[in-house]
């Protein structure tokens, strides 16, 4: 049995709160948050207490943290969590920086702390079949990964301009992604892009579609493209092609339905947005949490794969910076 | 906010617990089963009070009570709940007999229960999708609804023998989703099948293999086929066809994963079995109850319904015996 | 190497000559028909001869007929090819009534006649695939075939009326299908209809939306649903469910192209209508006669499959007059 | 009305003279090939003459050349057919030089001749449904195009020694189908790649495997991954987002079947290889030759496309080679 606490209770709290009843081996023991009702509302669904951040992060009946907060948070109760030795869930990104993630996976390392960086896609039974077969030698080598990647919507230009940028707020997830499906660092990264989808992204300083190359040392590689827009959905696809096969995941779309008139076969739009697209996978990385921690396994992606993601984000944007591929 | 109890801890009872968890609008406030550990459970998890079920029945603090106990006990809950005020969420069938059914509707109507009749199908997002768009006049008038409908692997013999059959213990489900579809009642059925699957089932006196075709007063016709076994598991599809198009909704596969090889394009099997092929629907029923006990709206299916597709089974059984259509 | 005549240089006669370019071991010697433009046209394509009908069938330097002319022709020209050696690849119907079919047959018997019955479906790559594969014992034994047949739009009512009815006209093929994949024949048929697609097909007597069931000695089931009209194309759908799994051919579409919108993923419509649909059932059948002629091995299918389709067509017809199954 | 000599009778001269049966505006004249059993094979079937190829370039009754001779004749056959007014059909590649097409395309320009380079994707059902739709305005503004493209199995390492690279030899194609889509010229080209497939490719000093983005001035990207080697057939897949919506063709495949079994839904494999899966595209290419000659329309793709495509691969070719992104 092993008894968490839930830092943060907003829908993704809220969603880790849920998945946490399938468990046996969990017990969800306390929550917290900066406004007081939604930790309660929480706590009444559930039977957990409401109780304060810090008390949580010392509580001597609380074994794992699922840390939900803003990023911004994420250093400080990081350091504070490991060591009291608890284990740590946190969502992704661990940190906007580089330095600051590294600094962290020292603490982490000193404490000896079980981390676990909520790559969620990983955990997508659609990505994590791709990868389980590719591991399993179903398509022989890998040698080129296609990942697609489109959010429907852009965010306010407001939020953009405090991301970091297209890569390491977007395509962060698809550098990830490459590095789980490649078998191999990335060794080099080219990117190009531009503000189509809105001018005023591109006065921010950012871009809206990007297309980025990753090759390996043994000559794999990764063509990634990113859209800030998909009038059909939230589109996330991947395709892996080996020396044996290949193996890609469609979208998931929002029914089997298809509907047949004159101007041909019509099927559903692509299920929108991450909550309901990763459903699936939010309920696939707490049961490999729970079981991790109850049962001593690995906890994977580590901070280190955060870390990973974060150093190609840079890089990519460098390349996109000065017109040229940049050594990772 | 609508205060609930769910009898029967059983696995269908913990999926009605837990979809309970996302409506604020209903509070689970005791569970009872036969064996005290199994409502300890789920109590647990949920926060609810463990109780007997004649307790929860006559509570002043239960609004409804979810019926997931065997199906032979139904007709007593039903009795007391209704007389007791409660609205009622009965898992289906409702019961095994005709007419025990009619005595409860009686019953039902005397006292002005809020009955719902769980034919879990309705709310699948697939074929509800297709009924809805059919309701908004997408296809125009139906003419020919095609279902399909096949099980991974047949029972054990034992159990087909207390079946009923398989028109009532399987096939009902499809003769109600053919009135959900077709628009009108059916006035004939006709039935074929044959023992192909386990010869053991035939002398049990059933079939494993079934064919029906109904009509309805317009000339409106379904045809129905029902397999015990599908080597690639749960098979459940529609298909409409009316005068402006057709509608069809598709298995749901485990993963959107599709493999090439030189043997060609494989995708993944169908989900296999019910819990996890209607686990969408199952939430959706009880969004439906929920919020029709709360705002007062209609509830449906509803206890009509359910003892028309019993009437239909029971037909379809005596057209299988005779080898004639029979009027319904 | 085969001499061929074909008589009859219309649409399909055309499209017979084209496919008999691509064989080496077949010569088009000479063409025929009512028209004598068509008939020079087809030649000047082709290089082979315009002569009369009665010529062709009596040329010494002819081995073959292909009959493309009008349907109550057959009987005479089979009659006189028959009696002069020719093999014979016949249009179907072979001909619009049981009782001339089986004088066909005698005659063809008699002469020892190399004689196609042109089911044209059989060849179809998709429907072709599905029985060799069951052939081979893919999926098992038979239990359950399905087969969805439905036609753009409706011929003129004055069609329908000299049409023989939709069993005669429509479902033959259906019935064929039918023959060609459950591997026994049908003992009973029972049919059902209704003219919803237009009233004044009622009027003319027949029916234009019907649905039959077949059963075998053994107790397999085919299912058949045909309408006289589908806004999506012209719609062409076989699945055969065996013991150890499932085949199923899909409709062909016009591209392989999906635009995602808003509104989903939509596909173009089905192929329309069937010289498009069966262009390559028509090339592959021309392959089947060549190479059967000049190999000597057998044709199929038969005049008796030809003979076969039509008594189960008269048997649904009597079935849905009389609201009973029939037997074969 | 208009005169067709084919020069070439190999398989794809072959190809056009089945597809000329098609048309009434045009008449199959004469036939040449180095071989003259495979000029008088296809004469036989079509009524043609057999000739030598400078006979036909200069006959008066010839009005168009199709050009089916090895690459390096190509050169002398357009100048003395260009200069003898005879429209032109040249397969691709014109020429494997950029310098030589260039001057192919004067020789043109002075004669005026109707010169047609036959990239035959651009006419396939599916490619071609997919362009006529973006120029429609369907999908809004191009932003992002994918193309993956794969053959079955690599050629032999000595045709790669003398094929030009992998980005003048199979990319090529896709290089114009990028520009067909795009809808405007690529400025810069960034390629990679590597011998994955074979490391006698790379001893032989080519790649097996390479992937290219291009960018155009606006900002839209074109991402192309190209493999010597699918083992589940000939792949050949485009898509374009564009700011309305996205387009994509997917592979065609042998057969519409399904097999269902325990391991899942399997479809046919790809189309294998161009003569199959472009056969459509190869009528289509003849039908706009001859309308475009006999209506005196504009024929497309250019011998401008032709030089295009090898500009490109040039460049591709250089930036493998220096590791930078190349400006065109």
């Amino acid at each position: 049995m092993i008894n968490i606490g839930i830092l943060g209770c907003g829908r993704i709290g809220q969603v880790h709160a849920r998945s946490l009843m399938r468990f046996d081996a969990a017990r969800l023991v306390a929550v917290s948050d900066y406004f007081p009702e939604s930790a309660k509302a929480l706590a009444s669904k559930t039977g957990a207490e409401v109780r304060e951040t810090a008390a949580i992060l010392t509580s001597d009946d609380i074994d794992a943290v699922i840390i939900c907060t803003p990023t911004d948070t994420h250093f400080d109760i990081i350091q504070t969590a490991a060591k009291a030795g608890k284990a740590i869930f946190c969502e992704k990104p661990v940190d906007m920086s580089a330095d600051r993630i590294r600094e962290c996976m020292k603490t982490v390392e000193t404490h000896d702390t079980k981390f676990f960086t909520a790559f969620n896609r990983r955990f997508d039974p659609n990505f994590a079949n791709v990868q389980s077969r590719i591991a399993a030698g179903e398509i022989g080598d890998v040698e080129i990964v296609t990942i697609l990647s489109r959010d429907p919507t852009p965010p306010p230009v407001s939020y953009i301009k405090s991301s970091g940028g297209i890569f390491r707020d977007m395509m962060i997830h698809d550098f990830d992604m490459a590095r789980f499906l490649l078998g191999e660092e990335p060794v080099q990264v080219f990117a190009v892009g531009a503000a189509l989808v809105d001018p005023e992204i591109g006065k921010a300083g950012d871009v809206d579609t990007a297309a980025v190359t990753l090759t390996t040392a043994s000559g794999r590689i990764c063509q990634i493209s990113n859209s800030r827009r998909a009038t059909y959905g939230y589109d996330q696809r991947i395709e892996v092609h080996g020396s044996q096969g290949m193996l890609r995941a469609e979208n998931m779309l929002e029914t089997t339905v298809e509907a047949a008139t004159a101007t041909g076969f019509q099927k559903s739009p692509a299920l929108n947005f991450f909550l309901e697209r990763y459903e699936a996978a939010y309920l696939n990385e707490i049961a490999h949490f729970v079981s991790a921690i109850t049962e001593g396994t690995v906890l994977s992606p580590s901070i280190f794969d955060g870390l990973r993601a974060q150093i190609i984000a840079d890089a990519a944007t460098k390349s996109l910076d000065l017109g040229v591929p940049v050594a990772l």
